[in-house]
């Protein structure tokens, strides 16, 4: 078994733990008073805490990957391996069906699982090496992420930045992103201040919380409600944001709150910022901005729980491809081009 | 001892009744569910209850003025009232610190205990009858303020009306005003959906939607983060919220996300109403834009939780003395001045 090597993950920021027989994540709900870890040996338990909130939804995928490589070695050998998998697939997948990066973690496992060799292949192995891979690769996104984020920082102002930031509990990847530019720009002296905000007691902002503050990152935790206000007298710089899913146009479906924001900085000449994956991009979603408060895009359990920005209150979009500044249809086809594939 | 008639309480409407030795609360934070009351016997039990969120502070003003009456009838006789009763008016003074018409209301009473007559008085029923005279003219005010807002939705419309309000949950008298405004809407038939929004789980915003629910209004509860999404996709008409403080010049000090509300419906092309008793404006203070977050005025129990709206973003005042468009310095002493008082 192969374990993710120790500077692989910085100490700090490590909200997960895999050995050879089961994960070990740390409890979200519990932060940043106290943390405690909870153990998952199956999938069951897996999709559990992610039911349960130990894990915000944005973090939903890389977990059920390893959820997905824990069944499988407790299933040991089949001949069907996806027809074996498929209720521990379709538990996890129902765990957190907002996260759109835990469909597209699934998509994959589901993906390499109809392509496995005839025989011979150590199965649980391979699929926990997939999830250390999918891990790794966000990680490794994720870091891109910041640096390409803190590259434009340093375009914009060469004196250190006062953020609001919305660590979205559904934007899957961006919430890792978005602690890296954190990070990165404290490490580059341009953070004087970071203002977290959430709408509920959201386990994505305990999380990013708790992880900066072991960083020494200046950061504060606020109500959404205290955005306007802060805007107004805070002398901030920029609005960082999460996006769940980006449409071809550049229009952003995120947490709920996110369009607010994005009124709110407008109105107030602050700048922008969206953080996402590429694999958050929808080319076959045209624009968003039509979409209405009952469309089933934006709501979860019956409640509207996502809203959509408008890409013209964007001033940057920022991926692990890349940075696309005030964002169009155009700019967009161009960051997601093949030829600039890594 | 003189109870207000039945005909002064509509019964859907009264969360509170007053008996002659106790005061029964209807217990918000079991709304709408369930209807549970809360029976107080004495200033203790009255400050208990509002610190405990029975009452949102928005209405602590007028309990608290029983709350005195049932001390008083406690100590039964004294000699010197205003000392006999100093630690009950500290303790309720105390118990919504954040609540306007809370020290409003204990400063009539102490101005009552200064002026007693000197002797032969029945103190405990003098305070009993305030404290209802309190009472309804509070009811009066909110119906005055619910009769002149639909008046200017009349002016301004003839089409059935598609609101969004934020019920306050530190707004006193603004609440009961805006219940009276949609009861009055309603009734003429210009109210065709009224969205009630709070940041947290606001005993304002229980109170709200149960008694409107009880008069066949149709409202919803949305979480303030939905409001920017309702307003870009919901046909909304107008933004209603409540003041706690109204500086001299129309600025507004209110619940914390009215602010962004307020942007919100420029950005739409919605009108902003803010409903709130003239006893809301404090001359003293002449405008209140240039407020910091830090400032004392914003926060209770070091954080912040008020914000505040300038009067450019702001349509309509309505108190029950009389109804601001376009409020500024010179109209709202117009309002104010004495010669327009009943």
């Amino acid at each position: 078994m192969q374990f993710p090597s120790r500077d692989q993950v910085p100490p700090a920021a490590s909200a997960l733990e895999w050995h050879t027989n089961h994960l070990r994540l740390l409890d979200h709900r519990s932060l940043p008073e106290a943390r405690v870890w909870v153990e998952c040996r199956d999938a069951d338990e897996v999709a559990e805490a992610i039911v349960q909130g130990v894990v915000p939804g944005a973090a939903a995928g890389v977990v059920a990957a390893y959820g997905i490589a824990l069944a499988a070695r407790r299933i040991g050998r089949s001949a069907d391996w996806l027809a074996a998998l498929k209720p521990d697939l379709t538990l996890l997948a129902g765990s957190s069906p907002a996260s759109a990066q835990l469909g597209w973690v699934l998509g994959v496992v589901i993906d390499r699982l109809q392509r496995l060799p005839s025989s011979g292949a150590d199965v649980p192995e391979l699929l926990a090496q997939l999830a250390m891979d999918l891990h790794l690769s966000d990680r490794e996104a994720a870091r891109s992420m910041g640096q390409l984020g803190l590259q434009v920082f340093k375009r914009h102002a060469s004196q250190s930045q006062r953020l609001l930031a919305m660590p979205g509990n559904l934007a899957g990847g961006s919430l890792r992103g978005l602690l890296e530019l954190a990070r990165a720009a404290h490490g580059a002296g341009l953070m004087e201040h970071l203002h977290l905000c959430a709408d509920q007691d959201a386990g994505a902002l305990r999380l990013a919380r708790w992880a900066l503050e072991q960083d020494g990152v200046p950061v504060s935790a606020q109500v959404l409600a205290a955005a306007g206000q802060l805007m107004k007298g805070d002398n901030l710089h920029w609005v960082v944001v999460g996006a769940q899913r980006v449409a071809a146009n550049g229009d952003v479906i995120s947490d709920l709150g996110t369009y607010a924001l994005a009124v709110l900085a407008m109105h107030h000449g602050l700048r922008f910022m969206v953080v996402a994956p590429s694999s958050a991009f929808d080319v076959g979603l045209e624009d968003a901005d039509e979409i209405e408060p009952e469309d089933a895009l934006l709501q979860r359990d019956g409640r509207l729980q996502l809203d959509v920005t408008p890409a013209e209150l964007i001033d940057v979009l920022v991926t692990e491809r890349g940075v696309v500044e005030r964002p169009d249809a155009g700019r967009i086809a161009e960051l997601l081009s093949p030829l600039r594939l890594h």
